[in-house]
Protein backbone atom coordinates (compact mmCIF):
# COMPACT_ATOMS: atom_id res chain seq x y z
CA UNK A 1 0.00 0.00 0.00
CA UNK A 2 1.41 3.43 -1.01
CA UNK A 3 2.47 5.39 1.67
CA UNK A 4 2.19 9.31 2.83
CA UNK A 5 5.89 10.55 3.79
CA UNK A 6 6.78 13.27 5.34
CA UNK A 7 10.19 14.65 4.94
CA UNK A 8 11.92 18.05 6.57
CA UNK A 9 14.70 19.87 7.91
CA UNK A 10 14.24 21.05 11.78
CA UNK A 11 16.48 23.11 13.81
CA UNK A 12 17.55 21.64 17.35
CA UNK A 13 14.87 23.90 19.07
CA UNK A 14 12.02 22.11 16.63
CA UNK A 15 11.94 25.29 13.69
CA UNK A 16 11.36 24.18 10.46
CA UNK A 17 11.97 27.63 9.37
CA UNK A 18 13.17 30.80 10.82
CA UNK A 19 11.55 33.80 12.23
CA UNK A 20 10.06 37.04 10.64
CA UNK A 21 9.21 34.85 7.00
CA UNK A 22 8.51 37.02 4.00
CA UNK A 23 9.17 36.71 0.40
CA UNK A 24 12.57 38.03 0.21
CA UNK A 25 13.39 35.82 3.11
CA UNK A 26 11.35 32.63 2.52
CA UNK A 27 12.76 30.78 5.22
CA UNK A 28 12.89 33.40 8.18
CA UNK A 29 15.70 34.73 9.95
CA UNK A 30 18.86 31.91 9.81
CA UNK A 31 16.30 29.56 8.79
CA UNK A 32 18.70 28.83 5.38
CA UNK A 33 21.31 27.39 8.01
CA UNK A 34 18.93 24.28 8.31
CA UNK A 35 19.62 22.98 4.68
CA UNK A 36 23.38 23.33 4.71
CA UNK A 37 23.95 20.01 4.87
CA UNK A 38 22.11 19.20 1.80
CA UNK A 39 24.54 21.13 -0.44
CA UNK A 40 27.69 19.33 -0.55
CA UNK A 41 25.98 16.00 -1.41
CA UNK A 42 26.03 14.13 -4.95
CA UNK A 43 22.52 13.78 -4.94
CA UNK A 44 21.60 17.78 -4.71
CA UNK A 45 24.38 18.49 -7.38
CA UNK A 46 22.74 15.52 -9.19
CA UNK A 47 19.12 17.13 -9.04
CA UNK A 48 21.02 20.37 -9.79
CA UNK A 49 22.60 19.02 -12.78
CA UNK A 50 26.16 19.48 -11.52
CA UNK A 51 28.95 16.85 -10.90
CA UNK A 52 30.62 16.06 -8.40
CA UNK A 53 29.60 16.25 -4.46
CA UNK A 54 30.04 14.09 -1.16
CA UNK A 55 28.67 10.08 -1.46
CA UNK A 56 27.95 9.30 2.52
CA UNK A 57 25.01 8.12 4.81
CA UNK A 58 23.85 11.49 4.28
CA UNK A 59 23.54 11.56 0.79
CA UNK A 60 21.94 7.63 0.98
CA UNK A 61 19.58 9.18 2.88
CA UNK A 62 18.61 11.77 0.99
CA UNK A 63 18.47 9.86 -2.08
CA UNK A 64 15.94 7.31 -0.47
CA UNK A 65 14.04 10.13 1.05
CA UNK A 66 13.17 11.41 -2.25
CA UNK A 67 12.82 7.70 -3.87
CA UNK A 68 9.67 6.61 -5.16
CA UNK A 69 7.05 8.96 -4.81
CA UNK A 70 4.51 10.02 -7.33
CA UNK A 71 3.25 13.42 -5.71
CA UNK A 72 4.21 15.87 -3.52
CA UNK A 73 1.66 17.90 -1.43
CA UNK A 74 2.80 21.20 0.44
CA UNK A 75 0.99 23.97 2.41
CA UNK A 76 0.29 27.43 1.15
CA UNK A 77 2.96 29.02 2.76
CA UNK A 78 5.76 26.71 1.53
CA UNK A 79 4.76 27.47 -1.93
CA UNK A 80 4.60 30.91 -0.20
CA UNK A 81 4.56 34.42 -2.04
CA UNK A 82 1.95 36.03 0.19
CA UNK A 83 -0.90 35.44 2.14
CA UNK A 84 -4.86 35.64 1.41
CA UNK A 85 -5.63 35.89 -2.40
CA UNK A 86 -3.92 35.57 -5.66
CA UNK A 87 -3.36 38.50 -7.37
CA UNK A 88 -5.25 38.19 -10.59
CA UNK A 89 -2.36 39.37 -12.49
CA UNK A 90 0.96 37.77 -12.34
CA UNK A 91 0.26 35.33 -9.71
CA UNK A 92 2.72 33.99 -7.53
CA UNK A 93 4.07 30.86 -9.06
CA UNK A 94 6.20 29.36 -6.21
CA UNK A 95 10.14 30.23 -5.48
CA UNK A 96 11.65 27.49 -7.85
CA UNK A 97 11.58 29.67 -11.14
CA UNK A 98 10.40 28.32 -14.24
CA UNK A 99 11.25 24.40 -13.98
CA UNK A 100 11.29 23.32 -9.85
CA UNK A 101 12.81 20.51 -8.67
CA UNK A 102 9.58 18.10 -8.56
CA UNK A 103 8.57 17.31 -11.72
CA UNK A 104 5.87 15.64 -10.81
CA UNK A 105 2.02 16.80 -9.57
CA UNK A 106 2.49 19.51 -6.97
CA UNK A 107 -0.62 19.53 -4.82
CA UNK A 108 -0.92 22.87 -2.73
CA UNK A 109 -3.09 22.95 0.56
CA UNK A 110 -5.13 26.68 0.43
CA UNK A 111 -8.11 28.66 1.36
CA UNK A 112 -7.77 30.71 -1.80
CA UNK A 113 -8.96 28.51 -5.43
CA UNK A 114 -7.16 28.70 -8.44
CA UNK A 115 -6.57 26.97 -11.76
CA UNK A 116 -3.79 24.49 -12.13
CA UNK A 117 -0.25 26.06 -12.82
CA UNK A 118 1.74 23.89 -15.18
CA UNK A 119 5.28 24.48 -15.22
CA UNK A 120 8.21 22.89 -17.10
CA UNK A 121 10.08 19.41 -16.57
CA UNK A 122 6.57 18.05 -15.36
CA UNK A 123 5.50 20.74 -12.84
CA UNK A 124 1.90 20.75 -12.26
CA UNK A 125 0.60 23.11 -8.93
CA UNK A 126 -3.08 22.07 -8.22
CA UNK A 127 -4.61 23.97 -5.86
CA UNK A 128 -6.60 22.32 -3.18
CA UNK A 129 -9.11 24.33 -1.21
CA UNK A 130 -10.90 21.58 0.55
CA UNK A 131 -8.42 20.38 3.43
CA UNK A 132 -5.83 17.55 3.73
CA UNK A 133 -7.37 14.68 3.24
CA UNK A 134 -8.72 16.08 0.02
CA UNK A 135 -5.62 16.73 -1.50
CA UNK A 136 -4.06 13.08 -0.16
CA UNK A 137 -7.01 11.66 -2.07
CA UNK A 138 -5.90 13.77 -4.91
CA UNK A 139 -2.37 12.72 -4.48
CA UNK A 140 -3.00 9.12 -4.09
CA UNK A 141 -4.87 8.90 -7.16
CA UNK A 142 -2.23 10.55 -9.54
CA UNK A 143 0.72 8.48 -7.75
CA UNK A 144 -1.07 5.85 -8.45
CA UNK A 145 1.68 2.67 -6.99
CA UNK A 146 3.77 5.37 -5.90
CA UNK A 147 3.90 6.85 -2.40
CA UNK A 148 3.11 10.31 -1.78
CA UNK A 149 5.48 13.11 0.12
CA UNK A 150 4.16 15.72 2.39
CA UNK A 151 7.04 18.51 2.44
CA UNK A 152 6.01 20.91 5.05
CA UNK A 153 5.68 23.46 6.28
CA UNK A 154 4.63 23.45 9.96
CA UNK A 155 1.36 24.23 10.24
CA UNK A 156 -0.30 21.54 7.74
CA UNK A 157 2.40 19.48 8.90
CA UNK A 158 0.89 19.32 12.58
CA UNK A 159 -2.57 18.73 11.18
CA UNK A 160 -1.59 15.73 9.13
CA UNK A 161 0.18 13.99 12.25
CA UNK A 162 -2.98 15.07 14.48
CA UNK A 163 -4.96 13.17 11.76
CA UNK A 164 -2.55 10.17 11.65
CA UNK A 165 -2.56 10.12 8.20
CA UNK A 166 1.32 10.22 8.09
CA UNK A 167 2.66 6.70 7.75
CA UNK A 168 6.70 8.01 7.70
CA UNK A 169 8.72 10.81 8.76
CA UNK A 170 12.41 11.50 7.64
CA UNK A 171 13.74 14.21 10.14
CA UNK A 172 17.04 15.87 9.38
CA UNK A 173 17.92 18.09 12.76
CA UNK A 174 20.50 20.57 11.65
CA UNK A 175 22.84 21.45 14.75
CA UNK A 176 21.46 25.12 15.07
CA UNK A 177 19.07 27.40 17.59
CA UNK A 178 16.60 29.27 15.63
CA UNK A 179 14.43 30.94 18.45
CA UNK A 180 11.65 30.91 17.17
CA UNK A 181 9.30 30.97 13.51
CA UNK A 182 7.95 27.29 12.37
CA UNK A 183 7.16 25.35 15.28
CA UNK A 184 7.06 21.03 14.16
CA UNK A 185 5.17 18.94 16.74
CA UNK A 186 2.96 21.92 18.14
CA UNK A 187 -0.32 20.23 19.42
CA UNK A 188 0.13 16.90 17.90
CA UNK A 189 0.43 14.91 21.06
CA UNK A 190 -0.79 11.68 20.87
CA UNK A 191 -0.20 11.25 17.08
CA UNK A 192 3.01 11.12 17.60
CA UNK A 193 3.06 7.45 19.89
CA UNK A 194 2.29 5.86 16.51
CA UNK A 195 5.87 5.97 15.31
CA UNK A 196 8.56 3.81 15.89
CA UNK A 197 11.99 4.93 15.40
CA UNK A 198 13.52 2.62 12.36
CA UNK A 199 16.73 4.35 11.41
CA UNK A 200 18.94 6.91 12.68
CA UNK A 201 22.16 8.74 11.26
CA UNK A 202 24.56 10.45 13.29
CA UNK A 203 27.03 13.28 11.64
CA UNK A 204 28.49 16.24 12.78
CA UNK A 205 26.25 18.58 10.57
CA UNK A 206 23.18 16.77 10.71
CA UNK A 207 21.33 13.87 12.40
CA UNK A 208 18.84 12.26 10.53
CA UNK A 209 15.80 10.14 12.15
CA UNK A 210 13.16 8.02 9.80
CA UNK A 211 9.94 7.06 12.19
CA UNK A 212 7.47 5.11 11.00
CA UNK A 213 4.12 4.17 12.09
CA UNK A 214 3.90 1.19 13.89
CA UNK B 1 35.19 34.06 35.45
CA UNK B 2 33.04 30.81 36.01
CA UNK B 3 30.17 30.13 34.19
CA UNK B 4 26.33 29.19 34.24
CA UNK B 5 26.19 25.98 32.09
CA UNK B 6 22.80 24.00 31.32
CA UNK B 7 22.54 20.65 30.32
CA UNK B 8 19.68 18.39 29.50
CA UNK B 9 18.02 15.54 27.53
CA UNK B 10 15.79 16.65 25.27
CA UNK B 11 13.62 14.00 22.79
CA UNK B 12 13.36 15.29 18.98
CA UNK B 13 10.30 16.98 19.14
CA UNK B 14 11.76 19.11 22.05
CA UNK B 15 10.15 17.87 25.47
CA UNK B 16 12.72 17.45 29.05
CA UNK B 17 9.99 15.47 30.07
CA UNK B 18 6.66 13.14 28.95
CA UNK B 19 2.88 14.00 29.45
CA UNK B 20 1.48 13.54 32.37
CA UNK B 21 3.85 14.19 35.36
CA UNK B 22 3.69 12.61 38.73
CA UNK B 23 5.02 11.53 41.80
CA UNK B 24 5.02 8.32 40.48
CA UNK B 25 6.18 9.04 37.22
CA UNK B 26 8.34 11.41 37.18
CA UNK B 27 9.49 11.90 33.86
CA UNK B 28 5.77 11.41 32.35
CA UNK B 29 4.97 9.20 29.76
CA UNK B 30 7.81 7.61 28.18
CA UNK B 31 9.95 10.49 29.51
CA UNK B 32 12.44 7.72 31.31
CA UNK B 33 13.29 7.08 27.07
CA UNK B 34 15.09 10.47 27.42
CA UNK B 35 17.89 8.93 29.45
CA UNK B 36 18.68 5.83 28.49
CA UNK B 37 21.84 6.54 26.53
CA UNK B 38 23.52 7.15 29.40
CA UNK B 39 23.34 4.12 31.28
CA UNK B 40 25.62 2.05 29.52
CA UNK B 41 28.18 4.73 30.06
CA UNK B 42 31.16 4.22 32.69
CA UNK B 43 31.22 7.49 33.89
CA UNK B 44 27.43 6.68 34.94
CA UNK B 45 28.21 3.54 36.33
CA UNK B 46 31.48 4.95 38.37
CA UNK B 47 28.77 7.54 39.50
CA UNK B 48 26.59 4.37 40.88
CA UNK B 49 29.73 2.72 42.51
CA UNK B 50 29.58 0.12 39.88
CA UNK B 51 32.70 -1.54 37.67
CA UNK B 52 32.43 -1.28 33.70
CA UNK B 53 30.22 0.66 31.40
CA UNK B 54 31.18 1.61 27.62
CA UNK B 55 33.51 4.17 27.23
CA UNK B 56 33.16 5.58 24.31
CA UNK B 57 32.21 9.79 22.93
CA UNK B 58 29.44 10.15 24.79
CA UNK B 59 30.85 8.67 28.23
CA UNK B 60 33.46 11.59 27.24
CA UNK B 61 30.52 14.23 26.62
CA UNK B 62 28.81 13.24 30.21
CA UNK B 63 32.36 13.22 32.14
CA UNK B 64 33.32 17.12 30.58
CA UNK B 65 29.79 18.16 31.45
CA UNK B 66 29.54 17.17 34.71
CA UNK B 67 33.52 18.59 35.51
CA UNK B 68 34.48 21.75 37.66
CA UNK B 69 30.94 22.27 39.17
CA UNK B 70 30.65 23.90 42.40
CA UNK B 71 26.89 24.17 42.78
CA UNK B 72 23.40 23.19 41.26
CA UNK B 73 20.75 24.55 40.73
CA UNK B 74 17.13 22.97 39.46
CA UNK B 75 13.50 24.35 39.70
CA UNK B 76 10.87 23.01 42.10
CA UNK B 77 9.07 20.54 39.71
CA UNK B 78 12.99 18.87 39.00
CA UNK B 79 12.81 18.54 43.06
CA UNK B 80 10.27 17.23 42.89
CA UNK B 81 6.91 15.63 45.22
CA UNK B 82 4.10 17.75 44.45
CA UNK B 83 3.07 21.04 43.67
CA UNK B 84 2.71 23.96 46.82
CA UNK B 85 3.30 24.45 50.09
CA UNK B 86 6.09 21.62 51.35
CA UNK B 87 4.41 19.40 54.09
CA UNK B 88 4.75 20.45 57.79
CA UNK B 89 5.51 16.80 58.41
CA UNK B 90 7.37 14.28 56.64
CA UNK B 91 8.24 17.05 53.76
CA UNK B 92 9.49 15.36 50.18
CA UNK B 93 13.00 15.05 49.97
CA UNK B 94 13.73 14.49 46.79
CA UNK B 95 13.71 11.43 44.39
CA UNK B 96 17.09 10.35 44.89
CA UNK B 97 17.39 8.22 48.26
CA UNK B 98 19.59 9.27 51.27
CA UNK B 99 22.42 10.14 49.10
CA UNK B 100 21.57 12.27 46.14
CA UNK B 101 24.19 12.44 43.32
CA UNK B 102 25.14 15.91 43.62
CA UNK B 103 27.52 15.98 46.46
CA UNK B 104 27.57 19.58 46.61
CA UNK B 105 25.38 22.55 47.59
CA UNK B 106 21.97 22.74 45.27
CA UNK B 107 19.59 25.81 44.81
CA UNK B 108 16.03 24.54 44.53
CA UNK B 109 13.41 27.61 43.02
CA UNK B 110 10.22 27.68 44.36
CA UNK B 111 7.72 29.82 45.78
CA UNK B 112 7.53 27.90 48.83
CA UNK B 113 10.12 28.92 51.62
CA UNK B 114 11.63 26.28 53.54
CA UNK B 115 14.78 25.37 55.65
CA UNK B 116 17.83 23.85 54.18
CA UNK B 117 17.48 20.40 53.40
CA UNK B 118 20.92 18.33 54.86
CA UNK B 119 21.06 14.88 53.10
CA UNK B 120 24.27 12.35 53.70
CA UNK B 121 27.13 13.02 50.70
CA UNK B 122 26.96 16.73 51.06
CA UNK B 123 23.80 17.05 49.59
CA UNK B 124 22.24 20.27 50.90
CA UNK B 125 19.08 21.50 49.56
CA UNK B 126 18.67 25.11 50.22
CA UNK B 127 15.26 26.47 49.24
CA UNK B 128 15.17 30.01 47.09
CA UNK B 129 12.03 32.07 47.03
CA UNK B 130 13.68 35.10 45.76
CA UNK B 131 13.78 34.25 41.91
CA UNK B 132 16.39 32.58 39.29
CA UNK B 133 19.19 35.59 39.33
CA UNK B 134 18.98 35.00 43.42
CA UNK B 135 19.95 31.50 42.87
CA UNK B 136 22.37 32.19 40.33
CA UNK B 137 23.90 34.94 42.69
CA UNK B 138 24.03 32.32 45.93
CA UNK B 139 25.21 29.32 44.11
CA UNK B 140 28.30 31.27 42.11
CA UNK B 141 28.83 32.29 46.08
CA UNK B 142 29.15 28.53 46.77
CA UNK B 143 31.04 27.71 43.94
CA UNK B 144 33.79 30.10 44.04
CA UNK B 145 36.41 29.63 41.61
CA UNK B 146 33.94 26.03 39.94
CA UNK B 147 30.88 27.05 37.28
CA UNK B 148 27.73 26.32 38.46
CA UNK B 149 25.54 24.15 36.74
CA UNK B 150 21.50 24.05 35.79
CA UNK B 151 20.11 20.96 35.14
CA UNK B 152 16.16 21.85 34.54
CA UNK B 153 13.06 21.65 34.13
CA UNK B 154 11.71 22.97 31.24
CA UNK B 155 10.04 25.81 32.77
CA UNK B 156 13.30 27.79 34.47
CA UNK B 157 14.99 26.43 31.87
CA UNK B 158 13.59 28.73 29.41
CA UNK B 159 13.72 31.49 32.02
CA UNK B 160 17.21 31.56 32.75
CA UNK B 161 17.64 31.54 28.32
CA UNK B 162 15.47 34.40 28.20
CA UNK B 163 17.40 36.41 30.89
CA UNK B 164 20.58 35.56 29.06
CA UNK B 165 21.96 33.98 31.96
CA UNK B 166 23.05 30.80 30.76
CA UNK B 167 27.14 30.52 29.32
CA UNK B 168 26.76 27.06 28.07
CA UNK B 169 24.47 24.70 27.20
CA UNK B 170 24.87 20.80 26.61
CA UNK B 171 22.10 19.29 24.78
CA UNK B 172 21.44 15.70 24.55
CA UNK B 173 18.84 14.57 22.25
CA UNK B 174 17.44 10.95 22.21
CA UNK B 175 16.05 9.68 19.55
CA UNK B 176 12.18 9.60 20.59
CA UNK B 177 9.14 11.68 19.79
CA UNK B 178 7.45 11.96 23.24
CA UNK B 179 3.99 14.18 21.93
CA UNK B 180 4.11 16.55 25.00
CA UNK B 181 4.93 17.08 27.96
CA UNK B 182 7.75 19.46 29.60
CA UNK B 183 8.28 21.92 26.17
CA UNK B 184 12.35 23.14 25.82
CA UNK B 185 12.49 26.81 24.07
CA UNK B 186 9.09 27.86 24.52
CA UNK B 187 9.19 31.61 24.35
CA UNK B 188 12.71 32.29 24.08
CA UNK B 189 12.88 33.69 20.76
CA UNK B 190 15.93 36.09 20.44
CA UNK B 191 18.20 34.76 24.01
CA UNK B 192 18.81 31.78 21.46
CA UNK B 193 20.36 34.06 19.08
CA UNK B 194 23.34 34.70 21.26
CA UNK B 195 24.58 31.00 21.37
CA UNK B 196 27.52 29.22 18.78
CA UNK B 197 27.43 25.32 18.24
CA UNK B 198 31.31 24.57 19.59
CA UNK B 199 30.91 20.75 19.16
CA UNK B 200 28.43 18.08 18.04
CA UNK B 201 28.84 14.58 18.89
CA UNK B 202 26.50 12.10 16.78
CA UNK B 203 25.82 8.41 18.05
CA UNK B 204 23.30 6.37 16.81
CA UNK B 205 21.47 6.53 20.00
CA UNK B 206 21.96 10.03 20.96
CA UNK B 207 23.19 13.34 19.60
CA UNK B 208 25.12 16.28 22.19
CA UNK B 209 25.58 19.65 21.38
CA UNK B 210 27.34 21.81 23.22
CA UNK B 211 26.55 25.90 22.66
CA UNK B 212 28.42 28.07 23.97
CA UNK B 213 27.41 32.12 24.53
CA UNK B 214 29.13 33.89 21.44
Amino acid sequence: MPKLRFRISMSVDGFVAGPDQSVENPLGIGGESLHEWVFPLRYWREMQGMPGGEVNASDQFLRDSHANIGATIMGRNMFGGHPGPWKATNPWTGWWGKNPPYHRPVFVITHHPREPLRLEGGNTFNFVTDGIESALEQARRVAGDKDVEFVGGATVANEYLEAGLIDAMDLSVAPILLGGGARMFDGVGDALGQFALERTIAEPKVTHYRFVRR
